[in-house]
């Protein structure tokens, strides 16, 4: 009670959240899993968040930094001792600058990505992040999770996408490396080793991130494919032939898609009909930052040499920006016809692209054989060997006993796979709680010591998200 | 003696040197500095490099790594004590493998720079790292440095093309993470803070690095302006029309061309005649990497604009490959002649973009108020923010006499400049043994506190290159 106390002298009475009512912080995205906070803590600037670390440091209270709670892995969540402090980074929220001069925005960590996208479009500029969770996500979390979404093929991670932070650090101390530059080499790279760290090692008070030339014309292609060689082939020519106009190489399987065709009738999907549909479809984005080139003649070459090397089964091609966002709508109503369907088991993976086809065959053959009749939801971001490789319940059978039963030899069976082909376990959502024990089993021995390490030697009191990552 | 052996036995006894006739490994680039080593041992393999660092620990023999021992930072060579082992990587010069499906090439440390540029283009790729010592610098330099060059306009520093490490610990084991995965977050990216860490944290062996689509056209620019804000002007207008296509923004002044002429009077300068010259010169390079585009009317009408509004005062366009290649061998005479002219004070400086005219019309007239006469070569990547801003003597004086006494207070006075308009010391060739002490004068307290706590857990021995960047 003391120590709430000092909490709403350093922040004010309407920041300090306590008692019932507190669900949308302390439970989880997917609604599955619910933890306990002492509080609920909502400093409205930097030097705020460091005076409550330094509170949390004086009376032994582990801090969870929290953004829009849109993490995945249970990673921004407390556990249920009810010991733990959320540390909402909700109330910095304001776009600090836009540098002209060096194409670079600064904003504070609890940013709406969609709100920093709408600030530098207004500004004539482009900042490229973006993923289904945009609305709620913010920029701190992204940071913090190295998070990815459908552009990384052409402009990178957020980690690719920053040029310095403000970090507040298991001190409490502030680190202000905010001046954007875009060579430093003077000494270890701190900003690198925070991102992605997961709330670990510091928590991220504020960010300036590049930005880009707004791209002018974009053209979207919607490809059927028979074989997972072939998909490969046509990332490699494309890469080649296309280079930096390639922005998105998105690829799902037929269920996938008639999972969507299954919850969203009304959604209409190209070269998608009863009598005939193809194993795999892939969305594919070129754009570019000019008006006057035109990348027509180029794609159009590319597409027929695709077809007529039988790479490509079938080829639609939107004709207009309402095609367009039709083909990335199908695409991103996957996850979403996932849930229609039912409670899934997920996995985000990351594979060296050459071992995705490989890997895909032995690993539904696998899983099909020791699970009978579940049904197999693979698609993602190929350009980037990302995979969301997802298992569906056997139809009429009943998730939540299913997940019971079989989610933890299906981890297994996949990460054991993953591991063959040295593969990641997690390719842009992070480990958070959910995936810490498996980590353990995964990640080389050198790189664990290395990171328990440096975790131990920043924040010897393990005040800043214990049981997270490590 | 019997530690010497114990080498022998690792490596082969042709690859311990020890005695006189050691200068190319114990002398710096500058051959300013000599220092003394235990001897000089080169593996074979990263299997021999780690049994020579857990030797190496348990004699308490402190190991400087090198690669190609061109670094200006004295961040390669050994002290004078004679207990330092220089750990060369130069016999791991092999191009492990190139993977078309990720775009990736795997290498080992000691390739010089040049043959990993061949190899991809062998392969038709392209790989965009490139520097003026390419042909005797090595990658594992290159990680370890995080150099940056003329294209990190376009492709970033060293640190953005790699996709993985394989390192060898301060406790001499071997680190694999060669997987090259495009994205992979689980746990702390040990890669980037390796990278830059100048041989202090471990021993980079092998990287896996990203290839890209060879440029199909290149275009080259010439512009001569009267002002740094115009300067500016023109960076920001071409990041926004030219978007990814602008690869080059090097900046020159007028004295740094003039210098270029005196000593390499064969090399006509465009736009630099004895009656007409201007304070500044930018060489614009735009390329793309697809032939079908035609980037010449995009050019063009940037130009025409440019022109029209007064920000350039005079261009020369490069009408073929010759004079595109004459172009960039001004820039890079620029050092050339500054040797040639005699020993001067150099900076390798970054600033915010924005700040970069202020800081060159204060600190231009600050020295030149207190050191009478000298003559300032201002050239670099300012389209990074950095610049190569040298001080050469007053002409007809002694250079040696003049640094002696100089050196020091004009370093000082630079560096204040720097720090006041948030720049960094070091831009590009990292922190060495040179510029340890001045770093910690200019960098944050809490970034030093938290770079000492990383050094001594990561390496408590401090056997890793010790009194280099900390």
């Amino acid at each position: 009670v003391e120590v709430i106390n000092t909490f709403t002298h350093i922040v004010g009475e309407p920041y300090v959240l306590i008692g019932s009512g507190l669900e949308d912080y302390t439970t989880d995205w997917r609604k599955r899993t619910l933890g306990k906070a002492l509080a609920v803590v909502l400093p409205g600037n930097t030097q705020e968040v460091a005076k409550v670390v330094k509170v949390c440091i004086a009376h032994n209270i582990p801090i969870v930094p929290q953004g829009g709670n849109t993490g995945l892995v249970l990673g921004g969540i407390p556990d249920n001792s009810g010991r733990q402090l959320i540390l909402s980074l909700k109330r910095l929220h304001h776009i600090r600058n836009i540098d002209v001069a060096n194409a670079c925005i600064t904003v504070e960590a609890g940013c709406t990505l969609i709100s920093i996208q709408v600030a530098a479009k207004k500004a004539q500029w482009f900042f490229p992040l973006s993923m289904g969770s945009e609305g709620s996500c913010t920029i701190g979390g992204n940071l913090a999770t190295n998070a990815g979404g459908t552009q990384v093929l052409r402009y990178g991670t957020t980690r690719d996408l920053c040029l310095g932070l403000e970090i507040v650090t298991p001190q409490g101390e502030v680190l202000d490396d905010l001046s954007a530059l875009r060579k430093d080499n003077t000494g270890y790279d701190l900003r690198h080793l925070l991102i992605g760290s997961e709330g670990t090692l510091g928590i991220i008070t504020a960010a300036s991130l590049k930005l880009f030339p707004l791209p002018k014309t974009k053209s979207h292609v919607w490809l059927a494919l028979t074989d997972t060689h072939l998909v490969l082939d046509l990332l490699v020519i494309a890469r080649q032939r296309l280079g930096t106009y390639l922005s998105a190489f998105e690829v799902m399987n037929t269920f996938s898609l008639k999972l969507v065709r299954k919850h969203y009738p009304e959604i209409a999907i190209p070269l998608l009909s009863d009598g005939k549909d193809y194993p795999w479809y892939v969305l594919l984005e070129v754009s570019d930052t000019t008006t006057i080139t035109n990348l027509q003649p180029v794609l159009q070459a590319f597409l027929e040499d695709t077809l007529k090397d039988s790479i490509v089964s079938d080829i639609a091609i939107a004709q207009n920006l309402q095609q367009s966002q039709h083909f990335w709508k199908i695409r991103e109503s996957i996850p979403l016809a996932q849930s229609r369907e039912g409670l899934n088991v997920k996995h985000d993976i990351a594979l060296p692209s050459a071992q995705i086809p490989i890997f895909v065959t032995q690993t539904d053959l696998l899983l099909s054989k020791e699970f009978r009749d579940i049904r197999i939801v693979n698609y993602g971001h190929w350009g980037d060997g990302n995979l969301h490789y997802n298992i569906q319940c056997p139809e009429g059978t009943d998730p939540k006993t299913f997940l019971a039963e079989y989610e933890t030899n299906i981890n297994q069976m996949v990460y054991a796979q993953v591991a063959k082909y040295r593969g990641s376990i997690s390719a842009e959502h992070g480990i958070g709680g959910l995936k810490r024990r498996a980590l353990q089993g995964y990640k080389s021995p050198v790189a664990l010591a290395m990171m328990r390490t440096i975790k131990k030697a920043l924040d010897p009191k393990n005040i800043l998200n214990p049981g997270r990552v490590l």
